[in-house]
């Protein structure tokens, strides 16, 4: 994870160059894995970092905080963020790389606002403060065959009944800009110094036009991060205009191949809910129109990440 | 897992070109996933096909054996082998995709083998009936540097207590041939239709012997898999000169970068045992000894697969 370059490195301008944020300050760092963030925090003056890791490598952050000297400014706690107890009653900042696949997926995100609403002062900062969900139509003819119509014949033999499943898993997977036909739109903006849990889960409409003649066989979901509280504004994106990140973006294919003309609209709306069962998964709902010249078209799909 | 074609294709090759092994036998088809095999021995004429599914994956090639108008040859079987009835005392042929990573990772050999001595008859055949690890040695000064050397400087900090880690860790992974500096070595074969669950432990000896003058980064791992009751001998190899499969190869980094000469011979053993803990992990034991005209070495790593 570390090698996802975008990802780690706008962390670590952010807290480079935005020291003003950090320095002499405590910060807490929320599933610290290796406790990269907590040594960029304590190489940027942090007053003090306790970096909590619930996982075995927790250990290894530990041992990797003292090779680096850092063992009186980083505290690593093994452990639960809802279940362990911190030596402070406040902290200054909150920094966490939280985010899942569909930026909800497999989040900790819920820990962060756990921890936030515990620990943070009330003129603290929480890093990132901001994340938004975006949506865009591409063109997908190749690959749709090869991951959905494989199904009709496989060696010689119907499977179609798999499709069905297959459309339902939305795909993780890069997107080539040269195949994104409509423009792309902002769904949602969470405030993560502000939200609540609940407010990951949503109805949220969209209107998305046309920039070409084309078909669209599916639509790509991506999310951007900032950091508001900078200078300047920082973050990144992983949408596919962006440098490419671990998250890459997510596909929902459609049941229709929908002939879209340039300026025409695709409109809908996107519902997004934890799964009931297990709050891990994402259940999505999808529903869109098209009255287009040559076609109409108006279904609602259901996927599910899992 | 359809999609590796090196695989299904070779399967579906024997089925149908060695018909004589099917044509009006009973089949049992061991860990039968959407049931394609089952479905090329239908074809083939199999009196009838027994395909026996654990997963919730059982339901789906119901489905499709029925939407294939097969539903009076193949029965599918919901469950474990080691838990079900068959309605036949025994069968004629029992065919299974049972081969994992570096062949014996997350396998289902002991399945097979408990199917083979439960249901097969005396004159029955197992397909297939020969699974071979290779082993050779390879440069890849580029690659370690990447995985391995990576942890000394991470973002200017020091986290080389995870390189232990990493080096204990068989990587997975294509290895271009050109990459390769020595021969190729059979480590051990194993006759799927006479051993015994304990054969897949073993120490085995191997020299290999250097092709050209060059750096040996790590040794790498692979199988080959037979169908000798055919009446050519089919089959399909792993190894990094044969078309990508899915299984890829196995690299094992060594902690030396060993120098070596055309004709020299770097020569060893290596022992694999399931793990005590977590038998379905692997433990890997490797010495290694080179007199070298540039350097001695002699050392014994060990690895894990989880």
């Amino acid at each position: 994870m570390l090698k996802d370059i975008v990802r780690t490195k706008t962390y670590q301008n952010v807290i480079t160059q935005s020291s003003f944020l950090i320095k002499d300050k405590i910060v807490l760092d929320v599933g610290a894995g290796t406790g990269i963030l907590s040594l960029f925090c304590a190489k940027a003056g942090a007053k003090h970092v306790y970096a909590i890791e619930c996982s075995q490598m927790a250990d290894m952050a530990k041992e990797i905080v003292k090779t680096n000297g850092y063992s009186d400014v980083i505290t690593v706690i093994k452990g639960k963020v809802e279940e362990i107890e911190l030596p402070v009653p406040k902290v200054d900042v909150i920094i966490s790389e939280w985010m899942g696949y569909f930026l909800l997926f497999e989040n900790m995100l819920n820990t962060v606002l756990y921890a936030r609403d515990k620990w943070l002062a009330d003129d603290g900062v929480v890093l990132p403060d901001k994340a938004s969900l975006h949506l865009t139509a591409i063109e997908d003819a190749e690959y749709k065959e090869d991951k959905i119509e494989f199904w009709n014949n496989v060696y010689g033999f119907d499977m179609s009944c798999i499709k069905k499943q297959a459309m339902m898993e939305p795909l993780v997977d890069t997107v080539d800009a040269n195949q994104i036909v409509t423009n792309c739109q902002l769904l949602k903006t969470m405030d993560i110094s502000k939200m609540t849990p609940g407010d990951a889960s949503f109805t949220v409409p969209f209107k998305l036009t046309a920039e070409r003649n084309d078909y669209i066989h599916a639509l790509v979901a991506y999310f951007n991060v900032s950091f508001t509280k900078c200078h300047k504004l920082m973050g990144f994106s992983t949408g596919p205009r962006s440098k490419a990140t671990h998250w890459k973006q997510t596909v929902l294919y459609l049941e229709d191949v929908i002939t879209i003309c340039e300026g025409e609209t695709l409109t809908g709306s996107m519902t997004v809910t934890p799964n009931k069962k297990n709050p891990r998964d994402i259940d999505i709902k999808l529903k869109y129109m098209l009255n287009g010249h040559r076609c109409q078209v108006s279904r609602t799909q259901f996927y599910k990440m899992r």
